[in-house]
């Protein structure tokens, strides 16, 4: 993973999950650079990074083919964000609330003021996003195209979804009422998947997953439980400490009332 | 000038004028057929007409790339429109009024429903429209780039408008997404209140409550990730399935393969 200077802060990260072609990277960078946006991610660009034929696409938009950068799984590129939109045009059996392009930069915005970064996941070319990659999302950001010829190029939804962003700073309710929503905002995503694995390698160990062919739909519910939970670091640390409870797993030493040390049954907190 | 079908009344028409290349005359139509638009007129495209280039572009947009009309000027091509705005992204010497593409699109919607049609003209790739073109519109439209990057294409300002116009005649945008938030809706408070007791009650098991006096704090914190997940009756079934895996408890009588009935660690579905 390249590490280039950062992007403003507040910006939604756009990510590209496993572009195939380097000229479409360029072209959503230069859709981004239209907009004001900066912060592109990519998961395994199939053409690998830098890419030439990117450079050219973005028409001049340098500054985001420069500030580009790579990772080799999406849950490494989400994980500082606090929300994160899955882009999608076909209708998943996911039980994902699903927003427009203006709700969803209305709720960007929102999560900016509170100093919350958010981010959009755009899928292959091809195939989109899988099940599991939307699992990772805490809501589906669709577009109102034509239902009888839906037909975005990665670009051109990126270009949606940037001019939304930057319409949407023009009025900002939330940033005008003299208090705010309670709480300390969602969770880096990086500790909700850890939450995630924790939880999905308890229910491993007691075969909780059979019959095997059933397993991934499972695990999108039970992620899908916790993305609509929005749930704050504290909460994060509460549900591990529960989980390790049920699994009868030590969580960190203490010492006992004579003076001993030992990892049983530890309280968590 | 051929004369295909006529486009549905009431769309504005996208006027292009004097396109370069076949190819941006097809990736406009393909931004077109996906908000709804129909009406494509070219003014003198360069390379003529048709054009086998734009229709490999137009990504299967060939009813929008069938019905296009051509015009040998741009007077003929709006001579049967009400309202035309003359897109630009340069400040022009010319005292017209400033839409962008919001405004515009309330704007021929109220047109539309008043029976006016209305149209949006593009200029050339490379030099954009003349003032002497800007002359025969009622207003400029532009389009809310970044200063310091306005870089869009033909394809990509025509995208823009068609969104605009597109959302502009649903008043909620939610109605215009192809699907919705799936709407099983929050489960009876009953089941979520079940839910609540068995995990106490697993977690009490475990003595996970120590010290005591902190356990209404932890029983609230709990119950609040579990309200604001909103779970339906379904996921209140798996992680009631999942509860009952981690404590290792039997679920639910099964048969064994041999016949015999068990119910240890039972399968949950």
């Amino acid at each position: 993973m390249n590490e280039p200077a950062q992007p403003p802060p507040g910006q939604p990260a756009i990510i590209l999950c496993e572009p195939q072609l380097g000229e479409n990277v360029g072209t959503a960078a230069r859709a981004m650079a239209n907009f004001g946006l900066r912060d592109l991610r990519l998961v395994n660009p199939r053409e690998g990074w830098p890419n030439d034929r990117a450079r050219a696409a973005a028409s001049g938009a340098d500054h985001v083919i420069d500030a580009v950068r790579v990772y080799p799984s999406l849950k490494e590129a989400i994980a500082d964000l606090r929300f994160v939109y899955a882009t999608t045009r076909r209708e998943r059996e996911i039980g994902k609330p699903v927003a427009g392009p203006r709700e969803a930069a209305a709720q960007m915005r929102a999560s900016a003021a509170a100093g919350r970064p958010s981010g959009v996941i755009f899928g292959r070319e091809r195939t989109g996003l899988t099940n599991d990659d939307i699992s990772y999302a805490d809501e589906i950001l669709t577009l109102p195209v034509d239902p009888d010829f839906g037909s975005l190029n990665v670009a051109q939804a990126v270009l949606i979804v940037a001019y939304e962003w930057r319409i949407a700073g023009i009025a900002d309710e939330a940033a005008a009422l003299p208090f705010r929503s309670p709480g300390d905002g969602p969770a880096p995503r990086a500790e909700l998947i850890r939450l995630f694995e924790q939880i999905e390698g308890a229910l491993e160990a007691v075969n909780f997953f059979r019959p095997p062919e059933k397993r991934p739909h499972v695990v999108e519910s039970i992620r899908s439980m916790l993305q609509k939970a929005a749930l704050t670091e504290q909460e994060v640390r509460t549900l591990r400490g529960v989980v390790a409870a049920l699994e009868r797993r030590p969580t960190r030493p203490r010492k006992l009332r004579d003076g001993t040390i030992t990892t049983e049954r530890g309280k968590f907190d």
